[in-house]
């Protein structure tokens, strides 16, 4: 069993305090460990620290090798661009399989709060079961507890029984995030979970469903698969990122194959995808405001303002977002939180780079 | 003729730009030099600069000597504690006295904006007429140009002629901020005028009337004088100003006195209260900002954004202030703009006073 954690994100929503020489999974946002520290811990307990494989990507090297010094430096797996998740995994599997065609990969994004461990390491052990005796490929679903619309769903389809607690089925589909209509209709229905871009899979199963259904991945790998280990890795792996097409696994093989599986996690998750989102899983005031670091407010209420280095005082607004990081202040209504990203978009046209 | 420069106030509404050892007429809003250096240069063509005294507290020593280097240093003259204008005139008024009792003392604020600067001496000229040959109190008034509720207001009462075009009256009152209802009244009765802040008048005139009107701070001001240029000064300086009460030369000594005048100032002014002032006193952009420093900006109008160093990112917002300086960050609705001073009070309960 191996951990592989995609980290190759910018985590362009969390600017200031993640910059691209130091994505949103290298944030001490709730805890003193980074998330990217978090999520290693996490999965220790099920296996040792040379079991695990990073991806990420170049700028993030002086870091990452900062922040997860037990990992085999040899199992930062660097990828020269970002094309989505199904060449993360792509590249992840052609290492695993190298040392055992058969091991199973337990795939997680770096970015995730995760809380009720137990709960989560069955739904993980249920996933593991799946995988390795059918050879499915598996996402592991949450059980929802409010309308999201910021998550993408699994409708479930027949059910495949129970393993130590864990419901496990079959998958109809593969939902993108819905509107508030539709994630109402999904939560009534009773047979859809959030995705939490978790997967458990066999290294060969999945270069076989990418063979099937992105033969140009799957191409692509094996050109890189032959130079592994020569002087010739680095430039392969160059040429085929720049001609690869960016897509995620959901859409470009689970959502094809048929040896689809999910299983019903029951722990809480968070998927920390804006500040909006870190707001509403940090402890509050007495005004529903969530403050951390040299902050000072008058009438301000449901607002969250984190201050770095520093002080930042607010004077009579609601529902904002105030982050101060280094050089660089971040003001924004909640709702608007997902908009970060325009901004730094913005900033870049601006020539405004260095703050990035 | 002497100005006399009050410079010794803290800017409180001014934080973060202001601070304690930096108030408010060190900063430069609108030009490289800072207020306090505009106001010497205003005064410089109608006096040398041996005859500018400036009287301030010890905090801004060393950044007074900085900027106003051509101004002999021992024509700063140090408060112990601020206890308002009426001692702070009194204190230049002895200095005065000593080197000419009949010497004209034009006395401004250190922080205030003017424009149009031939009217604005024709307004000093007819002042310094009635002070020298009426031995007159004479407060500048400006003519209003609209209801404002942020400026005192002057009642005129008999006209006393005309000086280079400037008109010349006796004052009938001096009244607060008015609300609005009333600044409309005062507008539309056409004998209020604006009061500046601004007031000339003889060294002797003013002791004289600070005798009948505030004994006590007479007979604090005559025991600093009979140790002035001794060592005995600065101690005597201190007890007299722990003792003194705090009272503005308005209320003190001009609403009681008979021999008061104003002039009608025909000038454009601003006494740049806040940041508000200050942001309808700048140049906007298409969308009614008011930017300076590195800014970025997603949907934002009608608002001002300073960077002093570093980045200031502000998405979606309407009607604020967000001032970056150093260490601080001040993010607040335009019209909260008065209550930075409270979140300054609360810094310091908060025992955050080295961000002061």
């Amino acid at each position: 069993m191996y951990c592989i954690i995609m980290a190759g994100g910018t985590g362009k929503r969390f600017w200031p305090r993640s910059r691209q020489i130091r994505a949103k999974q290298f944030l001490s946002i709730f805890q003193k460990k980074s998330l990217i520290q978090q999520t290693v811990s996490r999965f220790n307990p099920l296996m040792d620290h040379n079991h695990f494989f990073i991806v990420t990507n170049r700028d993030q090297r002086d870091i990452l090798e900062k922040q997860v010094d037990k990992i085999p430096k040899d199992h930062f797996l660097y990828e020269p661009i970002g094309k989505n998740t199904a060449p993360c995994i792509g590249l992840a599997a052609l290492e695993i399989s190298r040392i055992d065609p058969e091991g199973v990969m337990v795939i997680s994004p770096a970015d995730h709060q995760v809380k009720q461990l137990a709960k989560f390491y069955a739904a993980i052990n249920a996933a593991v079961k799946v995988a390795r005796e059918k050879s499915g490929l598996v996402a592991i679903g949450i059980e929802p507890v409010r309308p999201a619309t910021g998550y993408g769903y699994i409708q479930t389809d027949e059910a495949m029984g129970v393993h130590d607690g864990v419901e496990i089925y079959k998958v109809k589909t593969f939902a993108e995030k819905p509107n508030l209509e539709t994630a109402k209709r999904f939560l009534e229905s009773g047979d859809f979970l959030w995705n939490s871009g978790l997967f458990v899979m066999r290294a060969d199963a999945y270069l076989n469903a990418v063979e099937e259904f992105l033969p140009e991945l799957h191409d692509g790998l094996m050109e890189v698969r032959e130079t592994m280990g020569t002087d010739q890795y680095e430039p392969t792996l160059q040429r085929v990122y720049q001609q690869i097409k960016s897509i995620s696994v959901d859409y470009g093989v689970m959502e094809k194959a048929s040896n689809v599986y999910t299983v019903k996690g029951q722990f809480k998750w968070n998927d920390l995808g804006s500040w909006e989102q870190v707001y509403k899983s940090s402890p509050k005031d007495e005004n529903n405001n969530a403050i951390s670091g040299d902050v000072c407010v008058v009438d301000t209420e449901n607002s969250y303002i984190h201050s770095s280095s520093g002080v930042v005082g607010v004077i009579g607004l609601n529902n904002v977002i105030v982050v101060q990081e280094k050089d660089a202040v971040l003001v924004c209504p909640m709702d608007r939180a997902e908009d970060v990203k325009l901004l730094v978009e913005k900033m870049k046209r601006q020539k405004l780079e260095k703050y990035l």
